[in-house]
């Protein structure tokens, strides 16, 4: 489990859902981490951004003597991880891209938003996703299936390394959603990459506006001498919006 | 075509209508039905729920001389279907899982809604579907092809046993949707499944009121002896709510 | 580039808006071509509707020693064509369906938009689509991506003939979407196309209605004599609208 | 089930093993029928040719009130086609393309090998196939799978119209295979597409004998005037082989 | 890592090379396992029979600051595997279903092969797989790439729970392969499914035998009491042999 | 059309014929080319070896009025070039990766093999397979299907950059294969790759041996000091074979 050690600062995190993950993931390729972005992983809330550190549970293929009809929430690792999760952890399960039965469901769902945590990240399905949807908390998945976790999947530990949609995620990593997807980025260089690509985006507004109001991409994208000094004008002078 | 003697009480299928497909699925897997929930159809009005029995209409592929260039209204195994199906009736049709020509278009599909039908339901796709989207039915489909029927499905025979989306569907099964998918109930078994999914309902939204409020799964998801007794006492206070 | 003698009548683009894809395929397939809606090329937009001329833009694989770290905007035939489509032109991508990194992101598509274009469509990604998705400009992708498109794709040539979404599309072909997807009209047969779907959506607009108010399919759908009378006197008495 | 007036002359059957699965799709082109050749539907002997009449079989998704524990050969109705099938059958499963559990295995293949049945098609899967690759039988399938057939089929009725492949299948259709796959042939054209289509593979041996010998394209294939008289002039000193 | 007195006796695993898996898959069902068989995994070398205890090593997505350029014998957990495993020992590799880069190459597989090893199984690719395909130890991947592994994936952990081809596979799990694919026992019921797979087989080629002489499937196949008693007769005169 | 100047020495294709696509891929990954191995192109001539240059063929999709009904070999775009590849080209056809109909078939198959080409290369489909496999030509494709190419495909333009089964493919390029598959190196850099991997196969082989006669992976693989230096006395004694 994370310790306080490791913890991100929490300004950072929210600076991180003023970023896309577009500007958060072209950081990562210049700094040589080509694989961040999941695949095949949407967001059930697109209205609502993720940011937080992973917490994360891997499942295995459930077999008949692993698995018992009844869940025990003293044993159930997937229960431990609901009730273990907190502030500024997202839940990110390795269901191996299987989404032929939910990894969790509106209950659980809504007791993890109780608890304070971050958001939800599988790249397997939910279940109860009509009543999901309305739980003010960013969610992540693959798809959605009424059946119960335990038809498919069991949970077999938590905060180890994972793999979730095809992305290597360690406990304690960055998490950031957006509309267009997840990306994670590693412990060591969250705060450098979330700090770069706030900077980045800033200046991409700039440049938006900029061709909003005609310019042509000509000296503006990618931004020329003169283009980069009207834009350090242009922060001094402009106070920072949550927009995305 | 289900005679009168097969109906399903109109209102056990508006009681239907209150509960999840998820539930529904979790009481069809403890009675041993474990392949009841359609694979790959989705809800083109995920705002409305769908109750209602099969009435069933099976494609085949198209072959150049089974299918004329003029559709004849007397002889079409699809427009008979459509000037059939009547209130309680659900159109499921067996598309084999091939979207890439429609099962229909919005004209028909308004003929189903003014027959008074309860939806219509193919594991193939619709057309018109900008058009079908804002007809107050209740519609699911794998997805969405302009092509007209006959370019890919010749429309074979109806209230057959088919298959639509991987599940099995005989003429007068329960068919029940809600925005996470389509469920088939067998018949002879809709009434304990909708009844006994009604109560598992009620006494899960208990358990997420008591979790909203801040209590933790222990004791409470699954519940044991006193959180049961507090849901008894509970329930008789309770006026049932149309909440999905 | 197609020249002025190649455009559309723009009064004419303008009543492709009010036709659905579904009716102009109907009309493509009379004459003889089966094969001209993308296949898993999906809206953005499906509030906004799509009537223009294709500009191409083919892509083939990135290979490192093609494209350069740096994009330059005076060799990139990306931003060429960002800086050449105008009025009427719809910018019209082959990305082979390889949705493993963006075509483009949200700074071009708001230059493209600024630039009077009708329109993006392509058969791979976008990248920064939570940006895309608030421009007021009608766009089509299979899929969003954030990495950026020179990790997999190497813009090769503009207005060459290509294929997207597995439909021939040559430069100045009419292309025109709504909800349900794009199909491409060939340019010597856009006008004769567009004109006679336009009758007939206003045939099936005057169906609709009558079964809407209670007519059986029967001698209405397909319409018998009587029926073309009761039409062509409707038609008479009709405005049309802006439905679609 | 096919009566003896249906019957096609064993000897054209015979005919039908000469000639590639390619030529007889296009002369089924030629006369307008576009989808005849099984998609997905792989040799087990790619070394056998097939050539027979459909004996169909039909599956519908299993259901457990459906299928008992026991399999009963009398009321199987996969049980009773096995038993049912004789010279110059072939039995065409419609599996609905679901390989997730197998059609049959080696001990029925063995049974219709034994009953003189032509062949065995199927759009799901086999199992046994070790085994069932040392019969001396023609048999395809999409793949194999170890899993009994009633975990997911359920044997419907015999001697319907079904899809398999994504083709239109009748009983009594010719149904013609080679390591190339399967090619349906309907009944009333039979006879006139093998005569052609062997008629087409003759000249094409004599196309690809003369380019062979280093003749270019040109003039050659397609034929002109001359290479077509030098045709007739071999075809008049040629004995027919079996070579494919 | 298994212990000695984990060791499945190695006469029974020879006995398990002459079942098939389509009985062993049987025979689990039997006993309530539903999901033993691998999915999408698949024989490099399908003449030959694979039987032995898993060693698992288990990949998860690779990133940057994981995987060193230069591989190192010591702390890589493949090669660990690699020099690790020996007689009885089948490698199962758990590379998420992801082909897109080799887990291992024909050199580590010589090795393994010299090191006594029953088998290597892996969801994911080889490279160098026509060296692989002639070394003579059984083999089974989903596909074939070039790619080193280091480029997608990296080794984490060896002899923990892992899910391979869809199947959950603990370190001394049976596992055994034939030209169908692989099925792995529980290591609690090896001994028990292996014995009664080994009887029905021999039970199966009783049957076979008497169909192959002409008997229905009438009484025979399921087989009647008379069939048992012939069934027992013959056995006492019979000879095992090693078919497949 | 690639010119004699741009001609790789035949000796050196020939070198590359004895060297394996995965020792090509790597040596192409150490100088910075991550992306030339093509994704789904299977050999039908496992047991034939490919090298040559790249002679490329774009495809795009066919529409009715660019196709006509009779194939005119002076205007077809894909007769053009099968009259004109010749010695050390291989013909690459840019399929869009779409199989729904053939490239090409046996005849044309067989006149590339007469006017003494290296090889055919596809990501869609040959038909004829079973004909084309037994031609003495290394070929491979995606997969088989025996409509005719004018049904999906239309030749565009001959000599033009492309992509093929994920690949760029320039003209000129150097083409190689074997049993895993094929890899694209650029013109610019091939007679240095194949040099570099012919010298790193011969260093693997060495390893090989030296495993196969009991060494263990350490110091060997990859090898250390004393290692390398008894390959380059190995190699001082050793004469190249054809191995693969």
């Amino acid at each position: 489990m994370p310790t306080e050690l490791d913890r991100i600062d929490p300004r950072l995190l929210e600076l991180a859902t003023q970023v896309s993950t577009a500007t958060l993931t072209s950081q990562l390729q210049k700094r040589g981490f080509a694989n961040t972005f999941m695949y095949g992983v949407v967001a059930l809330r697109p209205d609502l951004r993720l940011a937080g550190q992973a917490f994360t549970l891997r499942y295995i293929p459930a077999r008949e003597d692993l698995d018992p009809v009844e869940t025990d929430n003293r044993t159930s690792k997937q229960r431990i991880a609901v009730e273990s999760v907190g502030p500024g952890d997202v839940l990110v399960i390795d269901a191996r891209g299987d989404a032929r039965a939910a990894t969790l469901g509106d209950i659980l769902a809504t007791r993890i938003k109780l608890r304070g945590a971050a958001g939800i990240v599988t790249d397997g399905a939910f279940r109860d996703t009509p009543s999901i949807r309305i739980i003010d908390l960013p969610t992540y998945a693959q798809g959605q299936n009424p059946y119960v976790s335990t038809r498919v999947h069991h949970p077999l530990e938590i905060n180890v390394p994972i793999g979730c949609g095809g992305v290597a995620v360690m406990p304690g990593d960055a998490v950031v959603g957006d509309g267009e997807g997840v990306v994670v980025i590693p412990r060591g260089i969250a705060e450098d990459v979330i700090a770069a690509a706030y900077e980045q985006d800033q200046r991409e507004e700039f440049i938006r506006d900029k061709i909003q109001r005609g310019a042509s991409i000509l000296g503006v994208y990618p931004p020329d001498e003169q283009t980069l000094r009207e834009y350090e004008e242009w922060k001094r002078g402009h106070r920072p919006q949550r927009l995305r």
